[in-house]
């Protein structure tokens, strides 16, 4: 009986966790680590990676699956002598709800006048402001990928009017959606912008001023919100900077950036109505990341269809 | 035909959103405002009020109904010469909603380890933080009315274990419950708790030092949190003030207070986790109330039984 196929590992997560993830994942199987610069990885035919090493594909000639380590493939999608071999997204339950927690969180936070309340609290000030609710407001949700879909379904239950755009159009329930054509259509009813979409060369720099200058100016929370948990390479940090500057954005939540990590020097730190977090709204738990690349090895091995593939000339 | 019966009303809201209120509401009956201190109110058989003068009852002695303008009537059980005539309280889903919205915004705030990224966003500073999922949490609601029950199915869809407290004990589909007598045990599950009780001799003071030494420690969270959106009567601030300094609880998020307006030099202002709003968590749409208050009178007028009334000896 020959060894199941061997797996190769180049994730940038920290080693210690990695470790813990592997104790009884991969069972018969060779699993090597990318970063053992020495190490012979040539015989892998499997790899999980995020952010690899821009040459693991000469390391790992036989590769015949490639696991993303995320939701997002843009990192794997423009490496230099990427192989023509099926590239497996990381979709997990875990994943979503992380997502959905943090987009629910900030779209409540900008709602519920977070902003407001905390400077209140810091002049120790106590005064009721007015508050629409939730069913005054629509969310517009960019990107109907499973992270999105979930998004849209939670944002819903928590009142909010909620509106889904996506390139291709996609049919919800109960949702009113549209297409990549009708994009200024969804603007214009959007309060609430909230961007999960993947980076590819359609949505590089969509989030730009023409844009933000489309999205609905007067709603209840008088002026629009911008929330981005998809890829900084979507936003255009000048143009957002500006907006919010300007007035055209009433606010941000914002967990992507062109330049991550975000310098020191940049002013989305220290803008009123905007909270930075460090690309945290989802992290890929390493055990679920391991359990689903798993399942996909033994259905590919057992002559199933791979799950969850890329769409590589779409981009995502 | 004879004019429908008389209503006054004391809230202590804004005039002006009162009387925007009443445009089209009352159709046919006189409507008096206990304001106008010189009016003869004698007449009126409904009252509707919020906080009243305490006075009402001598000027208004022919009342048949008595309305409460907000969700808690503590207001009106607490007040001398209040006659033996039904006492409606307020319920609606507007209420509702925005008790959820600011209830599920707290709890994915400590979650979200919020207080700990806005001290990392003030000193520029990019790092992400080990992050449980709200999987990983047990969320425990004080407090099983229309507004408990609302928090109970969102906080569950936003991915927390939930468990609820009543006093009478109550069965909900799916989430463990536990009566009176199961206040430890309940206790000693939860990581997050959420007040949403109404006050009571039986709650006033009930979340004291004792209470908060019971909460789970060493949760996903590390220290358990306190929400606490019902009344500030049954929050002991000074064991509240001190749980927080000691490190017996790791946050809390407080929209009632013993002492209302908040005074300017109370510690919660300043301490590290905390979360001040003022009393504005749910807010009574005033239209809604008058909307509502005219159904039941409707109702009591063609001889059916009204709705939402509260027991007096419960004291909700």
């Amino acid at each position: 009986m020959s060894a199941k196929k061997s797996v190769v590992i180049d994730l940038k997560f920290e080693r210690r966790e990695i470790g813990a993830a592997l104790a009884g994942a991969f069972s018969g199987r060779a699993v090597l680590h990318a970063s053992d610069s020495g190490l012979d990885i040539s015989d892998a035919r499997y790899a999980i990676v995020w952010k690899p090493d821009p040459n693991i594909f000469q390391r790992a000639p036989k590769l015949e699956v490639l696991f993303s380590g995320g939701a997002g493939v843009d990192h794997i999608l423009s490496m230099p002598g990427l192989p023509d071999i099926p590239i497996v997204r990381f979709v997990d339950e875990s994943l979503t709800n992380r997502m959905s927690e943090w987009v629910v969180l900030q779209a409540l936070s900008h709602l519920r006048q977070v902003p407001a309340y905390l400077g209140q609290q810091r002049e120790r000030r106590w005064r009721e402001l007015s508050q629409p609710e939730a069913g005054d407001i629509t969310v517009g949700v960019m990107g109907l990928g499973v992270l999105g879909l979930d998004s849209v379904r939670k944002l819903g239950i928590m009142g909010f009017n909620v509106v889904g755009w996506s390139r291709s159009g996609k049919t919800i329930e109960g949702v009113e959606t549209f297409d990549g054509g009708e994009l200024d259509a969804f603007l214009a009813r959007t309060d609430i912008l909230v961007g999960l979409l993947p980076l590819t060369s359609d949505t590089r720099g969509i989030f730009n001023a023409a844009l933000f200058g489309k999205l609905r100016q007067g709603g209840a929370l008088g002026k629009p919100v911008f929330i981005n948990a998809g890829r900084g390479g979507s936003q255009v940090d000048a143009d957002l900077v500006g907006a919010l500057e300007s007035g055209v954005l009433g606010g941000a939540s914002l967990d992507v950036f062109e330049t991550e990590p975000l310098p020191a020097d940049s002013p989305y730190w220290a803008l009123e109505n905007v909270f930075v977090t460090p690309h945290a709204a989802s992290a890929s738990d390493v055990r679920a990341l391991f359990r689903n690349a798993e399942v996909q090895m033994t259905r590919y091995e057992a002559g199933q269809p791979l799950e969850h593939v890329v769409d590589v000339k779409a981009g995502y």
